[in-house]
């Protein structure tokens, strides 16, 4: 019998926490093995800091109120560990708080940068000799992990993004006659275009938003986007816009960063949709409007995917239930069994083989000219968003839970800096 | 036995086609009255032009599904008709389409200037003796319609905001430790802060987002801002803000100009928040993120309030229950009876009582600093996002109505100029 340590990392999602309920309600099966789960204050670092929250204080209601609840319940973090040969104080650091609390299950939840470090310290273990199973637990809405067929966090982003430009699209359509022409919404997706393209479900039939989709994986070409945006103006009456925020120029440099100025000189900060918004003024003239979703997409627990949401707990089970079995730096991951009807189950990956692998999309989910996706984008994307998990509502609004997040006592000197 | 007009107007809602909805059931329910309602092809315009769509060859099952279908069925302008000593011709025309196709009822959807333009429909009326029943039916985002408590529209954009910063605040909350700490969310409202002030509704208690309002009736105060942005960063790990897009500086002019520059010299279209994330850097260098809903709020149907919902279908049948019972000139609106229980009425308001006022949000709704709403603002605003009404969904989308819009023959001659 042992403690377990469990952490988010990096970006939360809309889902990250079911994958936490997956965990703790899983552990909670087998105390006669796993005690208690520990978690880390924000990532990793709580760990290092010997921060550590005492879940068995939070009641099943609570624990089972995760499912619905957005954000990350325990604190995330950006914070890559170093290799062991670069700061092998960390390493002992983990080691002695993970003795001192008696943890020898280590579960961490998160995309590229947090498998390798979840890698480092399944490395620790065996080159400093510290016994501890080290399990990975997917979970990213930028879709871009390796193995796994796609990664919890991402089917709810893709299901907003395709809800919200369906519905954005309505509204121009609506007012193009006499009004706004021309919308752009931009979207989450520094090197890869998973979410843009999740955009294009939207569009089922000849003429529906969006018009045009802008990839970070196609260099904008300005001539032939202002021609499609003229083109779709004049045949459908309105062009609607989803653009990526990692749309690059031709010469290779972010179209957010196109330097935007304030009023004292300094750089504007963030947003290519209103690059573009300018872009389309300037040359066609038309009245446009635009939308940063930002975390808006991210966070939008009350419009998740439920296969998503399934997805995100099953990781966390099977994480611990692959810890009991004695598996150890791993990644389970998730398997396509077959597009329709949609069937998956569950895998494992090695850390070693996941860690700083970024999955990019391939060519052929977009249609030649770059601007849309192509049927072989649809059938991949689609089963991700489907099914509705809606959160319970009081007074109007959904009801997230709050965890008492009671950290454990001390036991070890408060002098690491990290 | 005559024909009736229907029209949208003005900016669309997520829920718009619930007032067509009921305007059309309802005149269905009285056929022995109403023969047929011809609905405006955007708006005004369709009269003008004599593009009149015929909803006979609408199914019951297509108008139904109106109830759960955002933006402007229909299609809807931004055009205001002059005086009828500054055109008169225009009157005429509209005269003439209503002669040629048998209309003697006139139902304008729309906000503070829609309904001065029903007004002048019904001044027609009466000085060029031409005998038509004219009823304004209540809609804006804006909630800025007088003598009604509120506005069909805005309640589903309350329910919007408040969900949205809810659910960010809760992903920015996990991540301050170590990555953003400012989250600024830009909300329409250009001359009211009603929409800003909904987000304050996900606040319910110390420490909650948003942490700071931006109201357009609040003189924006830098100084004041910036320390009150500090504390929340120190007190609560992070500060989440809430700008309406109307936001002034103290000179009167709009934040959102506040000169920004593309690389080319020219000014920067929209976008307050960005302008807040700069000077939130530059003085205080917190990592920030921010989002502009803009359209994405205003027809978020898949969050709509079943409130609004349920107004927005009332005020449309209502509309047709007094045509029918001989009222003429007036709009209905919504009568609020209790706050809590919440309970609501529909009365009348007379069209002239109504055009061109715009209701502005009283002061004692906002805090005595400023930066949040009061609690008689909560009691106003808490039941109009009252209840969930979610749309039907397939494929992981949801199914928004296309109806057919097949246009009536012309009668008359094509040459009419707008």
């Amino acid at each position: 019998m042992a403690n377990a340590f469990y952490a988010q990392s990096g970006g939360v999602t809309a889902v990250i926490n079911a994958s936490a309920c997956g965990v703790i309600q899983t552990a909670r099966k087998h105390k006669n093995i796993i005690s208690n789960v520990l978690v880390g204050r924000n990532g990793i670092i709580g760990a290092l800091r010997e921060e550590l929250f005492d879940t068995s204080l939070e009641s099943d209601e609570a624990i089972a109120a995760l499912m619905h609840t957005p954000g990350g319940a325990f604190g995330s973090c950006r914070y890559k560990l170093k290799s062991i040969e670069e700061n092998r104080e960390q390493y002992q650091r983990l080691i002695e708080v993970f003795k001192a609390h008696d943890i020898r299950y280590f579960f961490y939840n998160g995309g590229g940068d947090s498998q390798d470090t979840a890698h480092k310290v399944s490395q620790m273990s065996e080159q400093m000799d510290f016994p501890i199973t080290c399990i990975g637990i997917p979970k990213t809405v930028d879709n871009d992990l390796p193995i796994t067929d796609t990664c919890p966090g991402f089917g709810s982003v893709a299901k907003y993004v395709a809800v919200s430009i369906r519905e954005a699209g309505l509204d121009v359509a609506s007012m193009a006659e006499s009004s706004t022409k021309v919308f752009i919404m931009e979207v989450m997706g520094r090197h890869a275009g998973w979410i843009a393209a999740a955009g294009g479900l939207s569009a089922e039939h000849e003429g529906d938003a969006p018009h045009i989709i802008l990839f970070p994986e196609i260099q904008f070409d300005q001539k032939a986007f202002l021609a499609k945006v003229d083109h779709c103006v004049k045949i459908y009456g309105y062009c609607a816009i989803v653009v990526s925020e990692g749309l690059k120029n031709p010469e290779g440099k972010f179209v957010a960063d196109a330097g935007l100025k304030d009023a004292f000189g300094h750089t504007q900060l963030g947003g290519v949709a209103p690059v573009i918004a300018s872009i389309i003024k300037d040359n066609l003239g038309y009245k446009y409007h635009w939308a940063v979703a930002d975390y808006l997409q991210r966070s939008a627990r009350h419009i998740a995917s439920e296969t998503d949401l399934e997805q995100a707990y099953a990781v966390g089970e099977a994480a611990v239930e692959l810890a009991i079995a004695g598996k150890n730096g791993i990644l389970p991951v998730i398997i396509r069994e077959s597009d329709s009807p949609y069937q998956w189950s569950i895998g494992e990956a090695p850390l070693s083989d996941v860690a700083n692998v970024e999955k990019k999309m391939p060519r052929d989910f977009i249609s030649d000219d770059g601007f849309s996706i192509t049927e072989k984008a649809r059938r991949y994307l689609q089963p991700l968003i489907e099914g509705e998990a809606y959160p319970p509502y009081k007074n109007g609004l959904p009801q997230y839970v709050k965890l008492k997040n009671q950290l454990v006592a001390k036991k070890l000197s408060d002098d690491f800096k990290i």
